[in-house]
């Protein structure tokens, strides 16, 4: 029967779910942080609407987005918090934890380290780098006092080996991106998050998504000029 | 004749252009900056092909997104990087200068004062608030030596009448969130980007927009996931 089920061999272990639109991807996501607030509050079922309304979309949309992966909601009832949240991570891949450095620990590095909305899910910051460890750490232990210790970017090789490290958040200046990418890449990391104001390039087999500040603002002007 | 064109009316000043889907929204906003460097580096022309690159998509979406706006390329010559780069920002709305309030000066807050992608475009930062200036003040100065005054968070609407301010951006721990967007809305502000991980409500008539970096791992493990 296997030959029969081409399709679902391409999606490898998610292959019970259909391909999925990334905007629908995108507003998964913002669900699943709906619904981790929801579940923080004891509530044990969301209707579609509370979901939409926490999430500013319309219900519609929501069950929409859920019907591309069956069947949770009992008509009338809403839907259980807690499977739709366990579906949800399991689609998204985030029902295991995903170990990850940062490189460039400035201002926006810093923030990242801190982070609490990393805190409630499964991303863990295993290291951090900088090409100056000794002025970054009276900087960190200073404002924040959080106990991770800044290594130098030439350890980066081994130390994403030796803690098995899968992603990298890049956050340099612009200037130095494209170096730290490369130096991920030759570490085998298998995601970079860019933060860094700047077009990098990575190879096919590396995912790379870029967080632009001007992209959120430029979209929200977008709809401001309407 | 005017009667004839309401489609037209509806989207105010960027009547000429039809109504573009949010994804072609986000990835003119990605072009824009290709398009940004190309111009650094002194390039007349650009083939669609040589945009795709630069954003890792293909050459049929760039060609099929530029669509919208009408036909700007010459066939088998490439667009003109001046006309095209007015065109979006025409669409984007960011052919003008939009002043900006950052609050809440904490790691994230002191990235976006300084952060490097604001500075090449229309963005300008021209108040930052916290509710403990003297303290960021002896932060800021230390790290960035930027000239940009800190002030108390009760000063918000005064500062933004006077300022002319239209934009917030929220970098304050996710427990003030909430307060700072009402302060906000109370100040007549029209657009916030929310940095902090959680979600906020404001009314219909201020546009809305969240920076979470949760959302953007979130996709980045999805397709490491696959």
């Amino acid at each position: 029967m296997e030959q029969d089920r081409p399709a679902d061999r391409k999606f490898g272990k998610t292959a019970k779910y259909p391909k999925i639109p990334e905007a629908t991807i995108r507003r998964l996501s913002n669900y699943l942080k709906a619904l981790d607030d929801l579940e923080t509050k004891s509530e044990k079922v969301a209707s579609s609407a509370l979901i939409a309304s926490i999430c500013s979309v319309n219900a519609a949309q929501v069950r929409k987005d859920f019907a591309y992966f069956g069947e949770f909601g009992i008509r009338g009832m809403g839907y259980n918090v807690k499977d739709l949240r366990y579906h949800i991570k399991e689609i998204l891949g985030t029902n295991r934890e995903w170990r990850i450095a940062i490189i460039g620990i400035g201002n926006l590095g810093s923030a990242l380290l801190m982070y609490k909305g990393f805190l409630k899910q499964n991303y863990k910051i295993v290291a951090a780098f900088d090409q100056d460890p000794v002025t970054v750490v009276g900087h960190i232990s200073e404002k924040m006092g959080k106990p991770i210790e800044i290594l130098h970017i030439d350890s980066l090789k081994e130390v994403v080996k030796a803690r098995n490290i899968e992603i990298g958040l890049i956050a340099t200046p612009p200037a130095s991106a494209q170096t730290v990418a490369a130096q991920l890449v030759d570490a085998n990391v298998k995601g970079i998050m860019n933060f860094a104001p700047t077009q990098i390039k990575v190879p096919p087999n590396v995912v790379l998504r870029n967080v632009f500040f001007t992209s959120a603002l430029d979209n929200l002007v977008y709809y401001l000029s309407r």
